[in-house]
């Protein structure tokens, strides 16, 4: 946490200085605005978080809901979330309240007497060490509030207004070319104007309607009951999760956190097509009932159920995630989005929706604020469709064959296959499988081997490092907050020669991406973060002879930021972890954490050309 | 953190429920109260967050500022300290927050040219790893804000009443003996009475001036500058921890929070006995030319200087703790306590005051809340003086020590004399030299050797085990919390039946401590909170068959309690970790994480006995 270079800070550093329209931000809906967030779900809250970042851009966020949300359905974050939230600033809060879930254990009918169940496999979660953060349980409702804190302590002071149901939406012409209309409580109609909307609206989406665009998919003909509970039992796994397989049907229970609550997932089985909504009228003692049934010879004695509902699972995705058609894409550039589950519907079996959606918004964020600022053009915004419609399809693809799997006994699937699958396939639910191809933001593979630990198009894995000027042992990438910058890591070369050279390209070129693509009034690394890792100790680096680059002066004292140099870790060397060259290299990651790009330090024209296909030459707004 | 078996919680969970006094906490101060806190400082502000604990107490602080400090001058945060925020619940936003001191470089003169320093020795700071917990600095300032949120998310809701000055305290009879006269801003004056008062009022207590004592000790007549400032220089080491040592004086410098801040003291040199505070007059322009004389070759460049101070050296204590002269010592109990500086005054150079101060009130916290609720006798409180007298006088010798090697010049002490004490003695500073004699509350060493790894009246160091009930790794220290109530590890033998034994006798007997000093009306685990750590891995252990004594029932919905029960981590056995008998023993801490006792799990009469010195049979308060 850097603060106090912009002056003394003797309040909460978290809360930053309110700057642009975040110095008087209007209490009421402006009949205008940059920026038009619908729904203050997981997508939008992220995405009005990271809006906060860009003072300058009118952002509002409208919500249905009279106020802040009491429960959510969502409890499952992945280790990718809560390295998201470790770039929003509250990570650290989130983990100390959430359940940590480290094991998953599975259970099925004794082959010797199928009335009763007996544990078959005992799994760890996250087996690989994906990330050094945990994987958690907590209430979506307090992710939101979380997001809602970051917001409103971010620069643009942004707060939802809640009590704003969107009723239509019309792309036309002009600067705020998106014409909205929207309804009040109390029935009254407004009409507001916005260059860009972004439709976070959930699964019955009023923007993704007015876009004439619908979920396609099908509904799977097996129904499930859920209810979070607070229970007395002799099952000994009740704070563990667990997948029960019987013949009866499955369970999968998930502790929550505070230590007493879990989510229950009870089997209701196959429904009949004329059914006709029948099943969703189980009550929840029915549910109990059956699942006292399936956990046989353990009883569950519930005392509380502060949440129930009962499903069908679908499997849904929306044809495209933005308002231009694939036909037109190219011709004109896109002015409304959705997002999260306007975009796709599935199962909650996996964990995904809550963590999917705020990824959708994490990669559209930056996109929106580097447009709005100018820094970038139109063309950005068409990567966003692009890249999330693919992790959508693969969820859905992932989510529907392990659904299918939860419904199948043990002698469909033997619990062995079903636990093997669970931990062989670990990666994706826990968020990184996400590998975004190819594009003006995302570079070819040329020289990937250069950095084989940062796979191009893949989120940055952080390691540990050491910090050059305080010798604090620190994790590189928990300095990278989610401010809209680009990161860029130099690797030094073992006699740091090509760092130089690089450096003072970087730093005094008219080429450079630096010079090129930062403003002039702004300070040096308001768009680029430049750090460097060196291969030696930190008491091997004389800070005294590195380059100007990685040490800029920064704030009305012009002080150094001395957190931008670092060392290796000698108990676990940053180079081998990441299988750096020993050559050096340069890795490129977007504002969302994405490995952009691998480059030999000396591919200095490379690194202009590959940023310059994503970002204008900013020296020629302004007179000579 | 552990909640929802109450009842649901959509909100933070640190926001605990309120109860007793805090449902209808009286917005203005009351003319009667069970305990005055005088003085919003760390020893206040602690005393507040833990009273906040027990809400059928009433509890106000009273402060002469106006309200909020803005700029507190301690800085240091020993590791012991943070143990601590971690019990009070926000240990991890301050480590978010703080700069983490992990290393201390010493310069001084180079002996080929004196006119210039050089780095002499680089030190690791903790090379012993005394905790779990890092060194921290940060603004006294913020520590008090945390404490403050404590304290008013207490079930007690306590909050500061600002602008009560103290001007007259006297100690007579009746149900609320202490008489206390206190002036508002506008200078009216206001009696209230209250049964104790602690005065945390500073150097000047006016609490400790109505005692009629004093701080007795010595003025060094050495003076310092101090600043936190805001520079540029080609300082190499201006990040690190630092102590300077030259002809012209010395320097120290510790790096602050926020990446850019840090705090200077530049030795003044001795000061002529007829002085007269002239040396006070030292300008900071002049204490910063000193400072540049005392870099040579390297420059500071001093941009902003947002504290600035002079002062001399002082060591002094204050006769005793308490209002009960020494002679008097068990003919009546106190009323009135004295804590932090109220009761010693001494350098900042270790890093100490804060901490220390803290400290005091964690001790007698507990005690006044036993007292208060009925739970103990009057006597409990006379410990509070004898354990902390002697701390005071340790740190006193130890502060006298360090403060004046740091004014030697480097012909007068070695550079590496200097390292190699910082290093040795380092368990002081960072705050684990505490070991409390035997007393009512802590126990002799007749089975010490069963847990080496705890002494008796040394603070409780955790280790990692592994929770049961969900496989999660965690430090098994870190579920105690600041609460008032007493922890009982039971440590199993290799087969548990010596444990079940004693499990039973615990929750069954006549004569165990929890039958004998739990209101009956009151959750089974409210006075002790009794855990047991089992030697195999979590998978050997079967939660069926542990104890009940280890899963009690909680809450209106009479839920399981499922975070007491621990196994070894199987990389870092517990068990050799702390020395621990494999024939199993008890180890039992006190509220304010003191290791009070170690005894054999048979030696069941000799628990009762030692817990009963400090506690009373509460079942004789009922009728029968």
């Amino acid at each position: 946490m850097q603060f106090h270079h912009h002056g003394y800070v003797t309040t909460d550093p978290r809360i930053q200085p309110a700057a642009g329209i975040g110095l008087d931000r209007p209490a009421d809906l402006p009949d205008e605005m940059d920026l038009l967030i619908v729904g203050a779900g997981p997508a939008g809250m992220l995405l009005a978080a990271q809006m906060s970042q860009y003072p300058t851009i009118s952002t509002r966020l409208v919500e249905r809901r009279s106020g802040r949300l009491e429960m959510g359905q969502a409890d499952g974050i992945q280790a990718r979330s809560v390295e998201t939230f470790q770039a929003f600033g509250f990570a650290e809060r989130v983990i100390a309240e959430a359940f940590h879930l480290t094991a998953m254990n599975f259970w099925a009918s004794d082959p010797a007497d199928p009335s009763r169940i007996i544990r078959t496999q005992r799994t760890v979660d996250d087996p690989y060490g994906f990330s050094e953060f945990p994987h958690l349980i907590i209430n979506q409702a307090r992710i939101l509030d979380y997001f809602a804190e970051a917001a409103l302590n971010g620069p643009g002071r942004i707060t939802a207004d809640f009590g704003y149901e969107l009723v239509g939406l019309e792309v036309g012409d002009g600067e705020h070319p998106v014409r909205v209309t929207l309804r009040t409580a109390s029935g009254e109609e407004r009409v507001v104007r916005a260059k860009y909307v972004v439709g976070a609206d959930g699964a019955r989406s009023a923007v993704r309607e007015s876009l004439g665009m619908r979920l396609e998919g099908t509904q799977a003909l097996h129904a499930w009951a859920v209810m979070d509970a607070l229970t007395v039992t002799d099952f000994p796994d009740i704070r563990t999760k667990c997948q029960v397989q019987t013949a009866q049907g499955g369970i999968q229970l998930i502790p929550r956190e505070g230590g007493f609550l879990y989510r229950m997932y009870v089997d209701l089985g196959e429904v009949d097509p004329n059914d006709n909504g029948a099943v969703r009228t189980t009550t929840v003692e029915a549910a109990i009932a059956k699942a006292n049934r399936i956990l046989h010879p353990y009883t569950l004695d519930v005392r509380a159920v502060p949440w129930y509902s009962v499903y069908e699972v679908g499997h849904r995705l929306t044809t495209k995630f933005d308002d231009v058609p694939a036909a037109e894409v190219g011709t004109r550039a896109p002015r409304v989005f959705i997002a999260g589950d306007a975009c796709h519907t599935h199962s909650a079996k996996a964990g995904q929706g809550m963590n999917v959606s705020m990824q959708d918004t994490f990669n559209l964020g930056w996109k929106l604020g580097q447009v709005l600022l100018g820094r970038s053009p139109e063309s950005l915004l068409d990567t966003y469709a692009v890249e999330r419609q693919e992790v959508a399809k693969n969820l859905i693809d992932f989510d529907r064959e392990w659904s299918e799997m939860l419904t199948k006994d043990p002698t469909e699937i033997p619990p062995e296959e079903l636990a093997d699958f669970y931990v062989r396939t670990a990666e994706f639910p826990a968020g990184f499988r996400t590998h975004y191809k190819p594009s003006i933001v995302t570079g070819d593979e040329e020289h990937q081997a250069l950095a084989a630990g940062f796979p191009i198009g893949k989120r940055f894995q952080s390691a540990p490092v050491v910090r050059v000027a305080d010798a604090n042992p620190v994790h590189l990438g928990h300095h990278a907050r989610a401010d809209g910058r680009w990161r860029i890591y130099a690797f030094a070369d073992t006699e740091a020669t090509e760092l130089d050279t690089w450096a003072e390209w970087m730093l005094a070129s008219a080429d450079s991406p630096v010079t090129r693509f930062t403003e002039p009034a702004a300070e040096i690394d308001s768009v680029f973060d430049v750090k460097v890792v060196f291969q030696g100790t930190h008491e091997q680096v004389d800070i005294g002879e590195v380059p100007d680059l990685f040490l800029p002066r920064v704030g009305p004292y012009g002080l150094v930021d001395y957190e931008k140099v670092y060392a290796t870790n000698p108990e676990q060397d940053f180079f081998e972890l990441r299988g750096i060259d020993r050559g050096g290299c340069v890795v490129v990651v977007r504002p969302d954490m994405y490995v952009a790009h691998v480059l030999p330090l000396t591919a200095r024209e490379q690194l202009g050309a590959f940023l310059g296909q994503s970002m204008l030459d900013v020296r020629a707004h302004v007179p000579a």
